[in-house]
């Protein structure tokens, strides 16, 4: 039996990330300004239409299966017999072996999430959310926290050439993984959670961190600890909700991390602090 | 016949709009961080629920009300009796003169847009909007744009004092009319259509500006143009799609606007332009 049993049949559709637009600078002067791509991609579940993301188009496959994911819509990889993506109709096809059950009753109840938080997260945001166990996992060194977010600071992206958009990585300890950017920040979270369940073996997320650019909103907590990963680094700031479900899950919260300076919000003994490595405090 | 003829009758429902979390720096040490509120506010039309929105909660009459405007579910603030917000309970409840007519079936279409974009405009994004028609309206001069950028630096903010929030605002010309803030900015934009409605006599887009601190988006573009305003001003950037959408329009962009420095990539002719005021170019 192969490790990669179940791994749907994917195609590759690329598409760019930059377009360029002329624009009148402050002296009236033409100038080229490279803007991220935005696409509308239209998922059809079983040949029947499920929901419309706006996307970058990186990795529309890795972003429709997270997607499914994260909505939990399905539980398991082998549930999906195929992703076909085709930006010249600017549709995603997936068609699973046996079909969703009941997912036009499961859809039916919206919640508009925060800010870059995903449109619609389906069913109750917090249902579920008490059978979310977060494991032990190894913890993580400030020496490793350090590293990470050092390694964001120097990986090329869109983002350095374009702005307006999200970024998303994942990493084991200070090993960066894989790094997707979106001009939606949930789907950046969603690629990944896509990326994870293509792996040969489906990749588990105890012994990682996550990291983005964007804010922990309630959105991202929840994402984070539907992927079992225990530790979310940002370097921005976090919302009341997201601090709040995070303490509720154990789920260590790292925010404003940039060069030297971070704060942990919650679950900081998932943290082994070496704050040696911080550098002098400020006098005073 | 009284100039606020069809004014909704509202509740003042307030609430703290900072939280202050426990906090681990760098050095171990604890730190106190004032975080934004989240608040999940669940919108009942008519006893039927629509949407759950989650915001900071500062202005959630008028977000209500823009919400329904925006997402072109009422045509008109008299078709409105009565917002009760009761923040107890987390439930807006709107009461119609006349019930709005199938909006199960208007809310059907899911789209969820781009980052900070609205979780899910009901019904067809590009509906409508080749109805949509811009005023000419008064230009906006270059010594205007440089006042309403120089007010919005000055303007004290929830961001200022906690960050993770998104800030829009509402001009006439250089002089700030409204300025909103909200953990969505989705929620800025529609507590401004709502408020625009809330005035004696409804206020008109045509000779105003709309300033926001985040990306210009599909559907930021699209949210102006249904309020009327021809001028939307970010100090971040554009995404494709938006800045399609705003040529489509004739809609003014102006992105990257911070001090002297601006970029317009839409619409151009809407602006007065006043190149002397932009101090020398660079050298070279």
């Amino acid at each position: 039996m192969s490790a990669s049993l179940g791994l749907p049949r994917l195609t590759q559709a690329r598409a760019p990330a930059l377009h360029s637009v002329a624009a009148r600078d402050e002296w009236g002067h033409a100038q080229t300004l490279s803007i991220p791509a935005e696409r509308a991609l239209t998922l059809y579940l079983d040949k029947q239409e499920l929901v419309t993301l706006m996307t970058l188009g990186a990795q529309p496959e890795w972003l429709v299966l997270g997607y499914l994911r994260n909505q939990r819509l399905i539980q398991n990889r082998a549930q999906v017999e195929s992703i076909t993506v085709d930006w010249d109709v600017g549709a995603a096809a997936v068609k699973t072996y046996a079909g969703v059950a009941d997912w036009q009753e499961r859809t039916a109840h919206r919640v508009v999430t925060t800010g870059c938080g995903q449109g619609s997260v389906f069913g109750d945001l917090m249902a579920d959310l008490d059978r979310l166990r977060l494991p032990p996992a190894p913890p993580l060194t400030q020496a490793a926290l350090y590293a990470l977010v050092n390694a964001m600071r120097l990986q090329e992206s869109t983002y350095k050439s374009a702005g307006s958009v999200h970024g998303c990585a994942l990493f084991a300890g200070e090993r960066l993984l894989v790094f997707v950017e979106d001009v939606g920040r949930h789907n950046a979270v969603d690629a990944i959670a896509g990326w994870m369940w293509l792996q040969p073996e489906p990749l588990d997320g105890a012994d990682k961190v996550f990291y983005t650019t964007g804010r922990l909103t309630s959105e991202m907590v929840i994402k984070a600890a539907q992927m079992g990963v225990p530790v979310l680094v940002s370097r921005s700031g976090i919302t009341a909700m997201g601090q709040e479900l995070a303490q509720r899950l154990g789920l260590c919260t790292v925010v404003r991390a940039t060069h030297k300076r971070f704060l942990c919000t919650s679950a900081h003994e998932r943290i082994v602090w070496q704050p040696e490595l911080a550098g002098l405090p400020p006098a005073g």
